[in-house]
């Protein structure tokens, strides 16, 4: 396999921390060609802020850093910090960053990347709302078909919803957004809540991550047991589940994923079902496949996977 | 427990038929004032036969059977031969039933009868779309507060559909009506694929139905021969839920189900989403409680019920 | 011209009253088989009662009048005291009425009615929302080739609303039944705001109709006079529009109206059009036509033939 | 009045190429800092080249042109060939375009722009569906409050709609970007098909164009005997509504329009009325007003003032 020239569209976010920190440890495999920050967790001078912090944990303050949208189209922004904290990465003490932010729109960085690269050679990593890449694509349509392939977490077929009983929060921030991405031909995988509430950080899971004993490993078991908190009170489940890091996990690793490549549409209209992921899972449509809609994951070869990267940096 | 009055509101279907036997083989738990017959899985003039022919089979010709509406409220009715075959009762051969249909619409019935009896002591028993009920709520707002309690098998949250992605077949075909009864003020206990899917029958199962050795046993394991075929194509299942007797059995043995009270919406706005039945399970919104929604059956106990009462017929 | 057996649908409301009374001041042109009230511009308790004070002020306590649906179909009833006074005809002092109201529903009426009499040979006159036909329908979808015509007052086109910026009244209360009904097949002829927004009261016409000296003509004129206050406040108009009895002018003098068969459609799906009457008067869209849409009236014409009619009473 | 520095933001045909040559032929008025070019009757290809065939046809080369979105936000485009000829400019021969096209992006020039000028001097002049406009307040937010003001051709109250029963063309495009604009919070000045249905060019309006004898002048003429066409056969009224230079020439004499202060919010969610602008002319609702809809022109001094500007150029 090839190393993958990728744009990690993100929010952070412990899990989106954990996600670039992956990514940034794993240097055989992935090529970061830069960070695009968008509202979501938090608001986008948090979350621009936070990407910056994260890649100086990793100790890469040379990775290019981008504001980009700053709210939905066309709703509210509707942020999450009942589950990240107040900052978006509440947990481990991290320094102000120290790293500048790029100048330019992260619309207009993945609009020029996508136009630099060869075609087919540039993967989209969202890792929260849509809204910068359907602004892309809205702005330069001609950059859809250069695309190599999208991987994002979102979304949520047997697992339904968490931000709504009908819908999981990415999607529901800016399903508008959702939509044209869902619809624009780019080849997608989806990492939905089926998968990730099976990739949950149990004690066990976050103590090998402690006990890395570097810097890295500390602070993200300090944004575990931060972020843990939420899910075990709602769900009474055994630990939170790590939704990013399986956008880049796929990268490193595929076959840790099984899912179905099927016909996924974005409800768009009803506030009721307002961001729902309606998943032609059993094929009772002839509505045509447009994504790859991950169902399971190897969780042990997963956490694994992490706590090798994570010690490397 | 004092003996339950019901009225069935039935589209049979082999399910719809062991529901209905389940019920007229349990007199000490249940009386039976009437079955209403509505269009669904068949046509209606199909459902309101094959009500007549289950009775029959039950050695029951006395129990009244009315027909009721044949469409669902403000949009064409979708039927189900896929699953049940052209007549409903595919599988054994039943013989045309000579007892005669009520001359009265069974909407009708629906509101003389619960005018007629005290106050809270007749329960309502839907089995397909919910057109008849909302059709009597509609004609007649004062027979609401008279009901004991709804109890329906309809819906779906982590099982999400069957008929669409979105939606369960029942409240499909008719969310108006659906959407009626849930803000109706009724109680309401609701028995969803995700109870009902872990109804199956399988070879065991069946052979037990076959082996009680008269006439209704084996009535029964032959519909369910024909009924399974459909689950375990599509689904790969081990077989056929059993959707229907769960709401019977729930009333003899509520023991029997898990679940919890919280509020179910209807989708009736999008057409994607069109009759979702959106549960709040994790309570994440501050909308009031509003039905039973039932989320796990002990399979066991239930299918020794139905051939314990089976038996007896 | 045959005399037209009609079955007027009503929510009075003083210009039902008007209409009613244009109705049973014309019988060699109209024979008012029943008359059903209807909730909507106030609660079904008072639209009884007013559509009984009506026939009793027009001397004929004979007519039937029932009792039908008391709230729309899945919506919670809105009303309009704000233009009809909170008993629905303010104005004149009418004495409590003294003859029966029928114990049959209004809704089996109008079925058994059409049952009855030969198919083709009973119109529908709807002057209220249309919450009692679309149930009759429900319930009995064979009387829908029976009617011989729906003639309605409801919706707008080019005066788009009057109750939200999008929607009339009738159609607003309850635009699920309005929408089955305009589905039906059965012929419908509409007076929208377009016409009756042109049945202006002036100052002169309410004379002509005190001047006629009756019992009849003073209480019209005195419901007009508190009526037109609504009108005049909010649009500046000349007068009050007498929406209702262009339904019934029309069953004597069709000649007075101008319209258009076109396709009209219902919005059911969305809050801020809901209920708005999408006629396609330029013929912009190939969906087939479904009603006569009324345009324009002659206004001088049909103010003669009121006051002519009630000088018979 | 100062002089008003505009952006133009257009999909010329033959009106809004009008409405272009009204503006740079009143530089005392009007100073046009840019044109921005968008999908809409024609695709983004014809109208980007177009736009810089009438700034040919003004003598003007130097106006810079921008060619902007090239569809509409989340839906697909629908063109008007049918209207505007299959060129978007049918009617006078123009040569083709020898002045360049901006390699800048629309929307990027429109945002810098609104930044580099003083707050509050820049007014947008959208002629066509509002994607540009929309995806700059998107990428954007910032410059939405340093915007004088938004004066655009587009919407309907009273005359409803022509691509549809219930939407004008321009919104019914692209109603995401609609409903962004109308709750961006920016003042906007709406002219509705209500205003530019009452200015229709007349045969003896045409011919003044036509005798001002000037090459523009009889551009213009050719023009609107081409684009008459469709109206005069749809509707049968006596001439083409010349709706975009409305907006220019609100620019130069705004007191030859009138309309109301009022809330006016776009149709987002049905298919049946999507694009609908519902604006509240009657007061009936409590949201806040966010737009001055005109509902009125004093059409004799509109062409004045049109025909006086082209003898200009």
């Amino acid at each position: 396999m090839d190393k993958r020239k990728i744009i990690i569209d993100t929010d952070p976010g412990q899990d989106d921390a954990v996600a670039i920190l992956l990514a940034l440890g794993s240097p055989e495999e992935i090529e970061v060609l830069g960070i695009t920050a968008v509202a979501g967790n938090v608001p986008l001078s948090l979350t621009e802020s936070n990407a910056r912090r994260v890649c100086e944990l990793a100790g890469r303050p040379d990775v290019k850093v981008f504001a980009g949208c700053d709210r939905p189209m066309g709703r509210p922004l509707v942020t999450a910090e009942h589950v990240h904290g107040e900052t978006g990465l509440n947990g481990p003490v991290l320094p102000d960053p120290t790293m500048p932010l790029q100048e330019q729109h992260g619309v207009d960085f993945i609009i020029d990347t996508l136009r630099a690269e060869a075609s087919g050679t540039v993967t989209l990593c969202p890792l929260g709302p849509l809204t910068n890449i359907a602004t892309a694509f809205e702005k330069a349509p001609d950059i859809v078909e250069k695309v190599q392939e999208i991987v994002l977490m979102g979304g949520a077929y047997f697992e339904v919803g968490n931000i709504t009983p009908a819908a999981e929060f990415n999607i529901y921030v800016d399903p508008q957004a959702a939509d044209i991405v869902f619809k624009s031909g780019a080849p997608i995988v989806v990492m939905p809540l089926d998968v990730t509430h099976k990739a949950l950080v149990t004690p066990a899971r976050n103590d090998a991550f402690r006990n890395i004993g570097n810097r890295v490993g500390i602070a993200v078991a300090e944004m575990t047991d931060f972020f843990e908190r939420f899910d075990k009170e709602k769900y009474g489940s055994d630990g939170a589940p790590l939704h990013d890091p399986c956008v880049t996990a796929y990268l490193i690793k595929p076959e840790l994923f099984k899912g179905r490549h099927i016909n996924v549409e974005i409800e768009t209209q009803s506030e009721l079902t307002m961001g729902m992921t309606v998943a032609d899972w059993w094929g009772v449509t002839d509505r045509p496949a447009n994504a790859t809609f991950m169902g399971d994951v190897d969780s042990d070869g997963f956490f694994a996977l992490i706590a090798e990267r994570i010690a490397r940096l």
